[in-house]
């Protein structure tokens, strides 16, 4: 039997070549088993006027096919269905019955319905995305990335890609983050006093397992990342949310009983608060006192386009009580998923031990790729080029934040990309920020930063990592009208 | 000043080309403050010919430097190291002092000292390595992979590359597997039950923390993967281990207040034993009668050479009872970390929370290249032609094993990549293993996968997926002499 020409259709909305496409309309219709062992497939003239395309592309899509065992080639007589192309399942799919398990009785441990938003995942189709976090293809330096990546994919780095790692990590990749990264924050460390995580959130929730459970207290800002407080949350700590000022958390606040203070000293998140030199020296010391540790999340240290950042806490740290979290992902980009821990190596031990129960290791093709693309200086390079373009956007941001007469509540005196921002007390930033989505405006509500019992509704954050700068004003107006007529 | 040419040299064991060598060591000299702003670089003749490379290599990689402003160039007269350079740290990193933290009181939660094995990381290295589940670079389609992953680092896939995907996965990904994989295995499923996992264990690890707690008790196979028993050790439940036969897990012997029963059907791990589908229907009808969990780690279905694998557990499920596991990371490499569950709605609900909490989801790039790799039918092809290799070589270590009188304790009757071995009940098989390696033998012992009060000592596992059909005997001849004098 003949597969006639017409199963064949190209969706406008597919990926790839056009030889990849074919090739995988004929894989997934024997893998389907649509078509069957000894079936001929039509002829790549046939095939090619039919779908419209060159006829050497669909030579080149059977000729891969054939090599993959596929299809098999008859002379002259063409190409057919191989003896020995995947059998499709033999067997019929059940019916959908109703479950019989009750679940409520199973789960023994919910994790949903914590204080973590849910964010749009279509927020590139909004034309004035005051996102944070996110990447910005205009930023990015993905010509380079992908030449890292390349490289990472070649004989050479065989082991890298495919290696078992066990607990252990790439080792290029943590020798330049020993020799080169923390350097630069003020930090040594050994090799094992160092750990690859998915992310900094990967980081925070290694440090909760370890450091806290229901018979601990932890002090967290307020407000603060709220997977943090949902990581906290899990652990079943006692959890005591200090309210922050402007120059971050108040070493003071901290009671006796706190045994892990979680802090972003560098900027903290969400108010963007720098902690100055005095109040790191005052909080270490507080820590040593009620023999706490800290653990300082030092994400985007690099974003200091306005003025050099400080050196992190852990730098000062003399008696190994600050636990470091370091991360790619807001740098570069958060599907990256890779962050790193610092400590004590009694404590490092720990986490690697539960890291390789949980997940073994990061791929190590990840950690490879980045281990490329900082030595060999595109990270710096973007860093700098990215920290322009947000002084540049920063600038317009402040001017058209003044210009409407709109609140800053916080905004990094070294830099940052995002800016906290305060309404009117009456107003809940939730829904004039559902108010504002048809007019494809997006910005973030603050009330889930803070903790339950202090949850205020009047906040919101300005991120300015991946909107346009002629967006700016124009959103901003669209924003500021929403305030005055909510 | 100018900077002197000797400071640079290659090293024989650098990676990557030559040009991204010299970039390397000039953006790394001044990133760590050796190389200032306003040094002259040499001229790119003396460095080439200081180097023993051509001109224009060293040109192209000082343009490179330039247009990531780590250089500047003054015409005719040579390049600087730029004035808009990255500035090294101006802080000296302080003198490593003694932790005074008390670890033994601070870590509250210990994960080391785990039943899970320390596994050689020079594994490569032996001439006779029987070792399991790692990647034969001359069996892994290595050229496809490459092409898949460039394509998905391809502009087109910007987005699905550097996204935060938050709770969810790649929707090309999940499509393929609910589509392709699944139904191979007799199992229907909605994208709203399938959750993408950093390989099977971090999707074991996910089932343990939803459905386990301290007041719970899990089944276990006797032998089993020694992970999965580290894993449960921390859910804190109560463990059965129940010994296997040749058939697998027997239902029967599963106690009545067993709240979650964990089994490998497929080829029982490590014994490789197949559950007939008898007992499948009888240990259904058994989780069914105590209200019990099953947990089906399906790994290694596709290495069935031999005969056609049985439809998995979960395809007989009726009551939402079975939770399957597959994964990818045997298939292709176990640096892939990519794995995936399948079950009932409001486990999954739970699961990608947790996931979610942990580590938000596995990097993007890593999950839309194996999409690529399997929907153009790579996958399947690689499968094929490895199990093809593995039937040759299990044909040879049959041969060999009886040839030197050496005893299986199990060997898949489908196929698999390993077989089960037993010596002496006098020997300690972690000895022998010790004694061989000097002998570029690589043997694992069997030990670890017991349960403590029931552990073995005599048993070991010859894995055959990464040694050379030609090195089986001579390797098996070093082994069979070490047993007869131990």
């Amino acid at each position: 039997m003949a597969i006639s020409v017409d199963t064949f259709f190209l969706s406008p909305k597919a990926h790839g070549t056009l030889q990849a496409q074919i090739q995988q309309m004929i894989a997934e219709g024997i893998l389907s088993g649509r078509f069957h062992v000894g079936e001929k497939l039509p002829s790549s003239r046939k095939l090619a006027i039919h779908l419209g395309i060159s006829r050497i592309t669909v030579t080149l899509a059977y000729t891969e096919l054939l090599a993959n065992d596929y299809l098999s080639s008859r002379g002259r007589s063409g190409y057919y269905v191989s003896d020995n192309a995947p059998v499709p399942p033999s067997y019929t799919p059940p019916e959908k019955s109703e479950d019989t398990v009750d679940w409520s009785k199973t789960i023994v441990r919910q994790f949903t319905g914590g204080d973590t938003p849910r964010k749009p995942q279509d927020w590139r189709d909004y034309k004035y995305p005051f996102i944070y976090g996110q990447a910005d293809p205009s930023l990015f330096d993905h010509a380079n990335w992908r030449l890292c990546a390349l490289r990472a994919l070649g004989q050479k780095d065989f082991a890298a890609l495919t290696t078992d790692y066990f607990d252990q990590d790439d080792p290029l990749l943590i020798e330049y983050i020993a020799r080169h990264t923390l350097p630069r924050r003020g930090i040594t460390a050994r090799p094992e006093e160092i750990l690859i995580t998915l992310g900094a959130q990967n980081a925070l929730w290694l440090v909760t397992q370890i450091l806290l459970n229901g018979d601990r207290k932890a002090a967290i800002e307020d407000p603060c990342y709220y997977t943090l407080r949902d990581q906290l949350t899990h652990s079943r700590c006692q959890i005591d949310a200090i309210a922050v000022d402007g120059d971050g958390l108040p070493p003071e606040q901290i009671t006796d009983d706190t045994d892990v203070i979680f802090t972003t000293p560098s900027h903290q998140s969400p108010t963007t608060a720098t902690m100055p030199m005095g109040r790191r020296r005052a909080l270490l010391e507080r820590a040593r006192d009620i023999d706490a540790m800290i653990v300082e999340d030092d994400y985007e240290f690099e974003m200091s386009f306005l003025s050099a950042p400080s050196p992190a806490l852990k730098s000062l740290d003399r008696d190994g009580r600050v636990v470091y979290v370091g991360s790619f992902s807001k740098s570069l980009f958060p599907g990256l998923r890779l962050g790193y821990l610092v400590g004590s190596e009694p404590f490092i031990r720990q986490a690697r031990a539960l890291r390789a129960n949980v997940l073994r290791h990061p791929p190590g093709h990840i950690q490879r790729t980045v281990a490329y693309f900082l030595s060999l200086g595109h990270y710096d390079a973007q860093i700098r080029r990215t920290a322009k373009k947000l002084h540049q956007r920063r600038t317009v941001m402040e001017e058209a934040i003044s210009a409407h007469g709109l609140t800053i509540a916080g905004h990094g005196v070294y830099g940052g990309s995002s800016i906290w921002m305060q309404a009117d007390p009456s107003l809940d930033m939730a829904s004039v920020a559902r108010s504002l989505m048809p007019q494809s405006v997006l910005v973030e509500p603050g009330a889930p930063f803070f903790a339950a019992q202090n949850r205020q509704h009047n906040y919101y954050r300005l991120g300015y990592s991946s909107i346009a700068q002629n967006r700016i004003e124009p959103g901003l107006a669209l924003l500021a009208a929403a305030l005055q007529h909510p």
